[in-house]
């Protein structure tokens, strides 16, 4: 059980693996999945969705692997309203400490018709379902998908219905992102007050943000009676995506004057989880985002603000450190040893292993040669890039690109394909062009490209950039990323490495069995 | 006088070209801000704040220039409490059809200890100017900075004085986007109940989004009896930005049942108008942000939502045809024509003069020679780049770069400075660095590369890349952006935009005059 004894508390249910990967585009790997379900249990989010068994193989086994490594937080799967569904929820989740199965079903009069249902059809099988959880599992949630369009009177007999039959939470998902937060809490407010038995369960909050009032609804309803949120990281979700987990917190934190509600997150945590959570799913952080994007705290990077910034807070409601924000830098160069790495590297966020410390200082030493002044963000990429990539069939030997004003640019590349060396010159318009098509004349494939993307990750020319590289094939899509001070190397590197992947994921899996083929089909 | 005979009409007033301006980095060109105060109007903005006359040189010039030039809309001018701020605030904008100054003191206890005024002080202040303003122009807003921490009574006090003195507009600034949409909406409904001559008057709101907030905030003081909405293009501004524009007015569409306000604004002139924004700013729109993110209508982008989606309306609120995301595209291709082209470009938004339509398609032909399909995001990158470059100081004749995993990379650069031509060859961590090193070893230069960005516009690596460089040389910040196929001609060419814009700030106002030094500078 979860419900919370603190009548002031408020639980935050993260979604990042499971809404948030549903975005276009955002699919994570088994091993970033793993990684950020640990940094959300580090950082005190009582119930971590890990994902949606049954929508594929890879999420099954990514579920099942977090239940069984978790350490603290609930451990929720997400199932449609079928037996099935459930049964495979259960197979993954049960290894948690703490496992909750949630399911949901479409009740407003859109969502009625895709099953074909009728309102009593419905109601049985809210009935059926929640008692069959809640015979495999203590702790069930259950959602009425689009609550915020259905009718009253069968929006709170569904409630009553899913709480009879075992329910311990009951959350009230804004699937469209249609609500303001008047009306959020007046939602909430009048199920606590007409539903039977509403007091016995937590009630909960799940709001888009297609409007942009995602977090204002969300807090709406906490004031109204709402005990979990329901959030992802920087937002990530479908569409304009969900609440914000960063914006909430640092909410309440600031506004406990008037929103006298506190959470068990570690602040402090928000910008290492922010940036991890950025770099695997690909999706960058806008400058002026809330919170976390580059400028939220725009002291930091030198406006001239003499005079009314001698005191800080005339302009400041929260200091940068209470996110993560490093205050002062400790400088890194050519003559660092691995010490002073590993105390960077613990700055920001990361504990590494000593395997993996050897394989960052190796590559920490070649840029400090190449480059006079270490960033962190530098690091940050240098963590992001290492893995094991031993097994990986496709391997760049070398690259040769000539590109300018003076005609097509030429890229040599010699590749390593499942063993046998093999060499390829291609042209194209502009060196990434080149060597892509160079790529694809020593293996040849099908895969479309659907992202292409460059980040410096600091400034400055000398810098990193990071290139992510997002393909689709039947329905599959994988994403990769490397880091170089060579934009087009770096680019090599990052299509190669999510051909790498694909290969991987199709032989696991087969092709073609992407969730996003599944989670919305029709309930039958 | 704008204030609106329809009590259920809410007055767009857009910042964009003022508080979007100060985001660190956001500085637009002369040019630019004539351009983005066109759209503005056409969209149906009631009333532009143009700039702060005082700030700068360029401020000054650009506002005088938008009023001469903009046809419907209020232009307003921002000034400090001080005479000679409001003198040439009004020496800018006299020349509109509908002048506005906009004054405004700080009142909170913090910004009070600033210019150490007394409350009986700033309360002379207040009418003084005001009243002062009020002679120069008949329509005249005052704002109390950082209203959301004043003391209730001294608000109610300045107000009040303000009213007395003139103003016919009070906006209430959440300077440092602090307050909750229950708090928003009391200030407002509390102000207009207890301020002498509320009714007089029209009531604005002025939200920043801190904590994610600054749409519900806005949309709560509305709700109250604010009949004034302060906002920005993609929620442009310092730190995390202001109210986005776009969020308030589709909200205001969309819920029009629980909020029955309209606005003058034409929504489907609002994908373009923030893709414009986006580029000349330099800030990247994210993926999932609301309404005018790539994602923001991902049904677009082909995810499989089999079944459930027979009926957009399922997960759909508003349609992308309200906010100008083109249905179906017209293919262009080598062989299309110029009345094509002017048709396309007519789609997306943009009404060409016949010179700049050659431009255009001289550079549409040369593109469609090179890339086998011609997307809308190519049309809009080649309108960008277009603009008068017969007077710049550095010219690029040819470059070639030699990169790859070998070594460090190569540049050849050929370059016209001043009309005289030189050539140089460099080497560095990367093609995009050896050719920044290029250019810098034919013409020398103290200024400091502050950003520099990539962004691919079209999907697929023959897609045109654009990149934008900003760089700062005493206190004068300029962005220089271009757009080829070849990332790294782009970048060349947008390195040396850059510089050529330095020279002409340089030139036209000398160095260290830029705005950011003044604009928070004591009031005395």
């Amino acid at each position: 059980m979860t419900k919370s004894n603190d009548r002031d508390q408020v639980l935050i249910f993260d979604t990042t693996l499971r809404d948030g990967e549903q975005s276009p585009g955002a699919t994570m790997t088994h091993q970033e999945k793993l990684e950020i379900a640990e940094l959300l249990d580090e950082m005190g989010v009582d119930i971590i969705e890990a994902g949606f068994p049954i929508a594929s193989e890879g999420d099954f086994a990514a579920v099942t692997e977090i239940s069984k490594r978790t350490r603290t937080a609930v451990i929720c799967g997400l199932a449609r309203a079928q037996l099935g569904d459930i049964d495979r929820c259960w197979e993954a989740i049960k290894y948690a400490k703490n496992p909750r199965i949630h399911t949901f079903i479409g009740t407003s009069p859109l969502h009625r018709a895709i099953p074909n249902l009728t309102k009593d059809e419905m109601r049985n099988r809210i009935y059926e379902t929640v008692s069959y959880a809640r015979n495999l599992c203590d702790n069930v949630q259950w959602s009425p998908m689009d609550a915020t369009r259905t009718e009253w009177e069968f929006l709170k007999q569904a409630c009553t219905i899913a709480i009879e039959a075992g329910a311990s939470t009951i959350n009230v998902p804004d699937t469209v992102g249609y609500t303001a937060p008047k009306e959020s809490a007046t939602l909430i407010a009048r199920l606590i007050e007409e539903v039977a038995g509403s007091q016995e369960v937590v009630w909960a909050t799940h709001c888009h943000n297609d409007l942009g009032m995602a977090t204002a609804n969300a807090l709406a309803a906490v004031g109204a009676g709402a005990r979990q949120i329901e959030c992802t990281i920087n937002g990530l979700g479908e569409r304009a995506g969900n609440t914000a987990l960063e914006e909430v917190v640092m909410a309440l934190k600031v506004r406990s004057d008037i929103m006298p509600f506190s959470t068990k997150i570690d602040t402090k945590k928000i910008m290492h989880i922010s940036r991890r959570v950025s770099t695997v799913s690909g999706f960058p952080v806008q400058l002026n985002k809330a919170i976390v994007g580059k400028n939220a705290f725009a002291h930091e990077s030198g406006i001239h603000q003499d005079g009314m910034l001698k005191n800080s807070a005339t302009f400041e409601i929260m200091k940068p450190e209470d996110v993560g924000l490093a205050g002062t830098s400790l400088p890194l160069g050519k003559h660092s040893g691995r010490a002073a790495l590993r105390a960077k590297l613990t700055d920001l966020g990361y504990e590494v292993g000593d395997n993996q410390l050897k394989d960052i200082f190796s590559r920490f030493k070649e840029l400090a040669d190449r480059k006079k002044e270490i960033f962190d963000d530098d690091i940050i990429a240098l963590v992001s890039i290492t893995g094991d990539s031993s097994d990986d069939k496709l391997k760049i030997v070398s690259l040769r690109v000539l590109c300018g004003t003076g005609g097509p640019a030429e890229a040599t590349l010699e590749m390593e394909v499942s063993g046998e060396d093999a060499i390829a010159t291609e042209f194209g318009d502009g060196p990434v062009d080149a060597t892509f098509k160079a790529v694809r004349s020593l293996y040849p494939n099908t895969a479309s490209l659907q992202l292409y993307q460059v980040n410096a990750v600091t400034e400055g020319t000398d810098a990193q950039a990071t290139v992510s590289v997002r393909l689709e094939e039947d329905g599959v899509v994988t994403t990769g990323q490397a880091a170089n001070t060579d934009t087009v190397v770096a680019s090599a590197q990052a299509y190669v490495s999510a051909l790498n992947r694909l290969f991987v994921r199709r032989e696991k899996f087969g092709s073609g069995t992407d969730k996003k083929e599944i989670s919305y089909k029709e309930l039958s």
